[in-house]
Formats: C-alpha cells, sequence, structure tokens
C-alpha cells in the first residue's frame, strides 16, 4: 500500500487521476486514513454534497495480508446526514483486493457537471475511469449482475444503487461478499450519497495478478496469526454465539435485559421477539437450506453472516443484522421474520443503510403514516417510496430526523440527526455515552459499551446506573478508533477485551508486519489521535457541547420495565474527550 | 395592558385559564415582551412543537392607543424553522384590540392530549375556550368567513390554516385585516405550526365595551401625534413612494441596483422585473377596480397595503408585497402579476410565510422540479401539494433548506434554516450582514440596511463594499428591536432615520403615554437588552458563530451585473453584537 490514487471528477475536459506516493498513509490505514485526509483536505464548513467534499476509501492496516479477518474498508467524507466528519466501514471483499493492488486510499474530488455517470475500474496495471450512462438508476443487484457481463466473477465491486444516485442522506456504499452479492454495506452517515454527487455509480477492483501483501517478520507474523485465530474461537461470543446465530443472537438478550427498544423507543421489551430472534432465524435459515454461518470476506474465521431463503428455497438476501432485525422489526412492531429479510433486501438493492431507514419508517408510524405492526406497509415505502424516488421517498430516504420534521414527530431518535441504534440508552446508559458524544453521532460500533454493559465482556458495569460509564465508552471509543485503522473486524473486540493473550497476539500481527514494537499504548495513542482530529473537525463544522447530547424524551421518559431514565449528567458527557 | 392571560393546554381534564399582572411587561410590548418571556419559561433545547415550547402573543406599547400606527402585533416562541428564539410580527386589527382588551400578553403554553382542535374567544367579561372540530383543516379565508357566522365583523380574529395544523415549518398565524380578509401575516419562522402544535385554530378578540388606551398626558401625546403623522407623510418613501405603490415599488429600485435575486440568487437583475413592478401592479389594481393604497389596520396612516383584484375584477387577494411578488416572481423567473397574486391567496389561505415558500419554490426548481418560470406549476405545487398536505407539501411546507435537502440542491440561500429575502447580499453588504448575524435567521426586517445602502435613508453607506456595514447593521438591528416592541410599524424608521424631529416625535409619544422621559438613548438600551438575551437563548440552544454566516455561494460566486461577492469578513461578523 505504497500509492494513493486520487481522481478529481471535477476536472476540466472530464475526470482526471493522479497517483501520489502513500507517505505517511503508507503505515496507517481505515479510519486512520481516511479521518485524516478528510480533516486535512475538507473545509469542515462544505457542503457535504458539493464539489468541496472528498469520499476517501481506505483499506485497513492488515487488509491485503493473511493476517484473519482483516477486510474491512473504510469510507471516510464529510456527512450529508449529520454535517459533521464521517467513517463508515463495511466488510466484503473490497478491502482486501483494494490492498493487494497496492493502494493505501482511493481521493475522489471535485463534481463534474452534467449528469454523466462514472465507473472506474481498477487492475494492476491501470485505472480506467469511464461514462457508463446505461447504468443510471440501476439498484445494486441488477447493477453487479451487469457489470458482471462485462468485468466477470474475479473481482470486487463498490457501488450505489439508486439511493446513492438521488443522493439521499441514507444512501449506502454496497461492498459485494466472495459470491459477489452486494451485501456488505459502508451503511452510515449517507456515504452513498456522496458517491452520487461525484457521479461514480461502481468501482470495479480486480487484482489478479496482485500477491498478498507480505510481512516484515513472516515467522512471527505467521504464530501471531496462529495465536489471533485461536483466541478468537475459544471466546464464547465470538466463536460459539456469532457463528452459530449471527449478530441476531443478540435479540434475546437485549430483550431479556429490558432494553430492546420497542415500537419507537416506547418500551424495553417487544412482546414478540423470539419470532424474530437469531435462534429463530438461523433454525428457519437452514430448514429453508440457506446458511446461518458464512463469511462476508474470505480469511474471515467467525462467519457471523448467513444465507436466508424465502419460502420457496429460493435465495432472498444474507442473513439480516441484528440492528436490521431490530429496526425493521421491534422498532416498528414487526414480528414477521420474512418481512424483515424483504426490507434487508430492499435495503440492500436500493442502497440504504438499515438502521436508518427502520428508525425512519418507526418515526414515520409515530407520525401516523402507518400503524405500527403494518410490515406490508413498511415494504411498499421502502421498496415502491424510497426506491423509486418519490416524495415521500425522499422524505424517509433522507432518514429518522428528516421524517420527524416532515411529520411533525416530536420523539425522534437521532444524536447528530443520525438514528439511534438497537439498544436502548437508558437501559444500557453506557451505549447511551457513545451515542451522544461519539464524532460520528448515534453509533454503537463507535464505542460498543452493550459488551460490558450486558454481555459482561472486558469487566462488568451496571448498565442502569451512571457510574463508569464515561470511562467505560472512552475507551472503547479510543480502542474501536483503532482497531477501525486495522482493517480487523470489530468483532475481535470481544476476545481482545477479554483474553490478554489475544490482544498480544493483535498487538504482534500489526508489528510483525510493519517490522516495529506495538503495544498497547500505541493502540490508545492512535485511537486518541484520531478521535481529536475528527472531533476538532466537527468542531469546527459547527458542532458544541449541546450536539453531545441524547434527545430530551430520554431523560424526561423513563423506560418499563427498568421505569429508569438516562441518568449520565451533561456535564459528565462533556468529559468524555478529556484525556490530555 | 394590566395584565396577562396565560393558558394552559396541557392541563389534566382540558386547557386552564389564569390571569396574572402584568408587572414588568405593563410597560413593555411587542418583541420586547415575547422575546422575555420566552427567554425566561422556554427550555433553549426544547422542542419547538412539544410541551415545552410557549406561543406569546403581545400587542406593542402603543397599541390600542391613539398614537398613528401602532398596530403591530408580536408573536414569539422557539422557532420550528430556526430552532432559535423567534419574534415575528403583522400588522391587522389584531394588536389594537388585544390591548384595548387590557392584555400585555397571551402565554399559551402546554400542550392537549388527543386530536380536539380549539378556539379562544376573548371579550372584555371572560375568556372561552371551547372544542370545536368543526374546523378541523380549514383554510383561513373560509375559516373566517365560518367564525364570522358565530361572532360577528365587530371583532379581530387571529388563526392558522391547514400549514398549521399540519404543523409546517413555514406555517404562519394570520391576522385580519379592518374587512376581517386573514392576509397580515405573523410569517417568519413557523409560528403558525407552534400555534398548531397547541392545538388552537383560532383566537377571537372582541373589544366591544372597551375604550383606547389612555395616555398619562394627554396634551403632550396629542401633540405628539400630530407631528409624528406630519413626519411620516412628509418622508418621500413612507408619504409618497409606500403609499402610491405599496413595497413592490422595490422591485424596479433593487433591480436597477443589481441587486434583486433572480432565479435562485444567480443573477442580481430580472429581464423581466417591469412586467411585475409595483407601479405595474399599481396601474392594473386601479385599472381592474381594485386600490393601490389601503391600510392594514385602522390608525394607519402609510397606507401601503391595495386590493388585487382579478381579470373579472372580483377580489383576488390582498395587494402583494414586494417579498412575495419576488419569492414567487423574479426567485422563480416567474413574471406573470395573476400568477403571483394568485400564489399569494394561496399562501394566504393556507397560512405560509410567502418567502419561504416562494424560495422553497425555487430551490425545488433549481432542484429540477419545475423549470423556473413555471406559474402554473408553482400554483400547482402550493395549491395542491403544500394546501393538500401530499409528501411533496410536506417538504415545501417545511421551507426551502429543507427542500433543499429533498431535492440535494448545494445552493439555498438560507440562514439558520431561514429563507433569504429580496435583496441579495452581495449588492447590498448591509444586509446581507444582518442576514448573517440576525438572531432570526435571515430576515430584512431584523435590521433594514437597504435603507442606507440603496435608498439612502439614515446616511448613505455603499452596498457593495465591507467598510462601514457592521456598524450600519449593528445600529439597525438595535433600533428595530426596540421599534419592534412599539407596536409601531416598521416604516417609521424612514421618517425617524432622516428627520431629528420625527424621531423626538416618536421619543414623545412613547414619553407622554407612560409618563416618562423618553432618550434616543432609552430606546437603545431597549433594543440592546432585547437582542443580548435573545442572542443568549440562541446560545443555549446551540447557536455558534458558524451560524451567524451566509451560505457558502455568496462568497464564492460573484453576482452578475457587478461581479462582486460578499466581501465581508467572518471575523468582523462576529463583533456584531459587541456593544458592551
Amino acid at each position: 500500500m505504497d500509492k494513493i490514487l486520487r481522481i478529481n471528477m471535477g476536472a476540466a475536459g472530464g475526470p482526471q487521476q493522479s497517483i501520489e506516493k502513500a507517505g505517511e498513509f503508507a503505515a496507517l490505514g481505515g479510519r486512520a486514513t481516511t479521518s485524516t485526509i478528510v480533516g486535512k483536505e475538507v473545509p469542515p464548513d462544505c457542503h457535504p454534497l458539493g464539489a468541496e467534499n472528498k469520499l476517501v476509501f481506505a483499506p485497513g492496516m492488515l487488509s491485503g495480508s493473511a493476517a484473519a479477518i482483516s477486510g474491512r474498508i473504510s469510507v471516510g467524507c464529510k456527512s450529508p446526514l449529520t454535517g459533521g466528519i464521517k467513517e463508515s466501514n463495511a466488510g466484503g471483499q473490497a478491502a482486501q483486493v483494494l490492498a493487494r493492488l497496492g493502494y493505501a486510499a482511493i481521493i475522489i474530488e471535485g463534481q463534474p457537471q452534467g449528469d454523466d455517470l462514472y465507473k472506474i475500474h481498477i487492475n494492476k496495471d491501470q485505472v480506467t475511469i469511464s461514462v457508463d450512462n446505461s447504468l443510471k438508476l440501476l439498484d445494486n443487484y441488477p447493477l453487479i449482475d451487469k457489470l458482471k457481463q462485462e468485468y466477470g466473477d474475479k473481482v470486487a465491486y463498490i457501488s450505489i444503487g439508486s439511493a446513492g444516485e438521488r443522493m439521499f442522506a441514507a444512501a449506502s456504499i454496497a461492498c459485494t461478499d466472495p459470491e459477489l452479492r452486494p451485501t456488505r454495506h459502508c451503511g452510515r452517515g449517507g456515504v452513498g450519497a456522496v458517491m452520487g454527487s461525484k457521479r461514480i455509480k461502481a468501482i470495479i477492483l480486480d487484482d489478479q495478478g496482485c500477491e498478498n501483501r507480505q510481512p516484515k517478520d513472516a515467522d512471527k507474523f505467521k504464530a501471531a496469526n496462529r495465536a489471533f485465530v485461536e483466541g478468537i474461537r475459544k471466546h464464547p461470543v465470538a466463536g460459539e454465539g456469532l457463528p452459530a446465530y449471527g449478530t441476531n443472537v443478540l435479540t434475546n438478550v437485549l430483550n431479556e435485559a429490558g432494553g430492546y427498544p420497542t415500537r419507537n423507543f416506547k418500551t424495553g421489551q417487544f412482546e414478540d421477539a423470539t419470532s424474530i430472534s437469531g435462534e429463530t432465524q438461523a433454525a428457519l435459515e437452514i430448514e429453508r437450506g440457506g446458511s446461518a454461518t458464512h463469511g462476508c470476506h474470505r480469511g474471515c474465521v467467525i462467519q457471523c453472516s448467513g444465507i436466508y431463503h424465502d419460502k420457496q428455497g429460493k435465495y432472498l438476501t444474507k442473513q439480516p443484522e441484528y440492528e436490521t432485525v431490530w429496526s425493521h422489526g421491534g422498532h416498528c412492531g414487526i414480528s414477521d421474520l420474512d418481512a424483515i429479510a424483504t426490507l434487508d433486501y430492499w435495503d440492500d438493492n436500493i442502497g440504504l443503510d438499515t438502521i436508518e431507514m427502520g428508525v425512519a419508517v418507526g418515526v414515520a408510524m409515530e407520525g401516523g403514516l402507518l400503524e405500527f405492526g403494518d410490515s406490508e406497509g413498511a415494504i411498499r415505502l421502502v421498496r415502491d417510496e424510497v426506491g423509486k424516488g418519490t416524495p415521500l421517498g425522499r422524505i424517509l430516504g433522507n432518514g429518522a430526523a428528516f421524517t420527524g420534521k416532515a411529520f411533525a414527530v416530536e420523539r425522534v431518535p437521532v444524536v447528530k440527526n443520525q438514528a439511534l441504534p438497537a439498544y436502548d440508552p437508558r437501559t444500557v446508559q453506557g451505549i447511551g455515552v457513545t451515542y451522544a458524544t461519539s464524532t460520528q453521532g448515534a453509533d454503537h460500533t463507535a464505542g460498543y459499551a452493550v459488551a460490558t454493559n450486558i454481555l459482561k465482556v472486558g469487566g462488568d458495569v451496571d448498565p442502569l446506573k451512571p457510574e463508569g460509564q464515561i470511562e467505560l465508552s472512552r475507551n472503547l471509543q479510543i480502542a474501536t478508533t483503532a482497531i477501525d485503522s486495522t482493517g480487523l473486524c470489530l468483532f475481535i473486540a470481544f476476545p481482545i477485551l477479554d483474553q490478554p493473550e489475544t490482544f498480544q497476539a493483535m498487538l504482534d500481527l500489526l508489528g510483525s508486519f510493519y517490522g516495529i514494537e506495538m503495544t498497547g499504548d500505541d493502540v490508545v495513542a492512535l485511537g486518541q489521535k484520531v478521535l481529536s482530529l475528527e472531533r476538532d473537525f466537527n468542531k469546527k463544522a459547527g458542532f458544541g457541547p449541546e450536539d453531545d447530547r441524547l434527545p430530551r424524551f430520554f431523560s424526561s421518559e423513563p423506560l418499563p420495565p427498568h421505569n429508569i431514565s438516562f441518568q449520565v449528567p451533561d456535564e459528565e458527557l462533556d468529559q468524555l474527550y478529556n484525556w490530555d
């Protein structure tokens, strides 16, 4: 990863490409790379869909190597949803292929005149940027089918559906899985809209003729990788729960804890939770000839995904994630797994963040557009309104906060305009701190305090009390920012938090790959550095302490069954970034 | 005005009223009263459409007296459009009647459960709050027709149309003129949505049996009033231009100055300006049997309004104001006065801010929804989409910024989310300072630097240069805030800026009415005090220096024909409130 590809889409006479030396970014990756570039090159007060914004793709530090589960790709920009800096990452094949092609980053800048639509093909010899208006308004599945006819199936695809072209703030960027299904999405923050604003429909990455990236100390690397994989496999969450039931294993856990936000965060338990739980879903997938265990990229040793077939035993979608099952399920009072899987398919196809879309639909239900529980209505909204770009689709496609404004709904679960994920911050107060203070807007992956609050991974902090949540969230946000830079899947956090030898193995993987000594302090320093520059960007974009708050109803409405409100004081939230 | 009426719409068992002594507010009025109450009683971080927001009505300090042109009523709340404090004022009969009834303010707080719709009847003996669901979704003209059957024509009506009930952020509050037409609107900032959120459809004010408010020093008051009226009548703008042609006299003036924002602020001159000028409009009104001279309330000595008849000689709407003719006209590339008057009628009827709606339609045109110049399309959008509450209507009805987001438009002329009025800040740099820094969002009435930049009233500051604009805007914002508290029409600013004896007459009017000595310093102190507390509210609501900025394109795109961009540096904008 010694080079950076820069493409100016707004150059006179058409897009222009240039190759730069990677410099400091040669030994960086993922979120550290995207946020550093965005922080340096994007004016914080620019319009997110204008020529001044940039879209940065970066594989992780270990992507493209033989390191296990190192296939996360980061996308960075100023977010059209939050108005702040955004890093959104996904699995799939893209990171590995891009890293093997030798690119530390792709920086897309400027904006073309006119309405031509472009695709970018990258192989070991060249980068080709071409107009292809035949792709206009294709959604991701038919788009990839069409591109496969031209580029085959030995490549990785990055693409946007119609939502990205229409620049909806809930638009995602899709990456294909090993079977070339566009199912792994950089979902959050509207990164797909920024790709749409650059008029880029797809990036085709072809690493034929490229080798794996080689570690500096091959023996140490091999040993570290072995210990790392062992550590993952022996951990109860990463080695058992996730492979067997996927992320949706959490439905029953959160519902039992009373932290499963139901019908737009009105209660913490859903009476139909078991009908949509991971256990039920896995059994159904197996029964119908799908699969409850599948990796989103080659080299994954957790295999938390799966394949969801319809009643006729035909592929419908990948195994819907916990957050998706929640947002389209419990949040909307919907308990029909097939309906939820259909919504997952349409989200992936149209190119939408499943969290933002599900929460938007639930907010519209609160606003009286549909009854809670109306699964047919929910499908109609996503498929026929958002998918066809109708005015109602433009409302929903711009996210939960936008939908709340359109329908004058007061109870809108967002922070920095981004929809809250599937953990009620009143029952899981640590995740509430993360939602409130993350540079990314409400984002469970930014500092997954659920681990320690509920799963008792990395310690045990009482989820119902304010004490200790700031420190917990701070430490997790720092660690997560570093992990988001390595290319390693965030689920390694479970074993590395619980098992010191697995944490050491991760340090050794990084150290042996780059030929350096890597310590825990280095990880913390990296995380702090990146978080600080993200926060600095947000401050310049206009964010202040009042943006580091949950919506007021979390403080004023106690949540059944625990009947507790969010208790962490504002003054403590304002201390989260005080680590200097 | 020795009492305040407080109505808690959220009380258990139904709305509850109470009467309080006016206290400090007995000698205050208008904006000073509404902003002080909102500042004291409304949490700056509350949801503007929730129970914590309050809606405050206040007549001016001189309203209900024999003082000329003292009929402005102020409405205050947290704005659902800007998210900051809002004072929106209008003419019509309401201020005079409310003041004669003895109320310094009506404070409406809380929020009822359920969807009953209420009306409030106030006469000298009692306040009656009653459910009247027969009024649901009536627009203003049919609503007033219906209410007149019950309450007659010796009253003043305050009401919302369907837009207010639907809680659109562009919804206005209508006040009836002397002929009981709902044509005088507290337009800006979505105050109608707040009234809708309180489920109040109409307030009927009946002052039968009440007398004019009496001055403490009757002789001095009478003499001051005479001098004041004389001063107004002899000024070329207030005594000649406005009575003859109305506010639309400005179309030719601004167009000649190259500061007439055309087709979403792309140029500063509209080739068809003369077809929609005040001169053309007045001739047409007279030709069709309407009138080019009409007062919005009894006691007005400027008479800047008029009556606009359709081709058949039938009443269509009141004389559309300059801002309306611009927003639906030049801003949208529309040059058909009848189409503009039709839009004015629908705005008034549905209950919409004409500036916000016109700018929203123009932004939608920029986003490709309609061609610029499509007058039939524009009418269809307002009448059939906004007026019927369709999803597209919900987009447009929530204002220009919201419409811009829905259609992913980068060039959106708003400050603090509120649409810019009819003066391009590149050609009239002083008004740009007011747009950027006003506590109200972009608002020409907040500090009308056009007066000195273009009309050469109150001095002469070159409109194309940054020098002197901060001081000009600062002084005008302070003076305006005070005038907005007196109940006097803002158009008295022209004579009082130019004629020291008319300024003195205004001071004498206030002084003799309250039996105090009133000096220019007192006016400045009042304006500063109110502005400071408004700004304090906004800070607590999350506004920072980055919110005191024009959209970036005003700095980056020079405006033809002068080819000048907005030049006032950010650091100077940040000095506007430094008067301590």
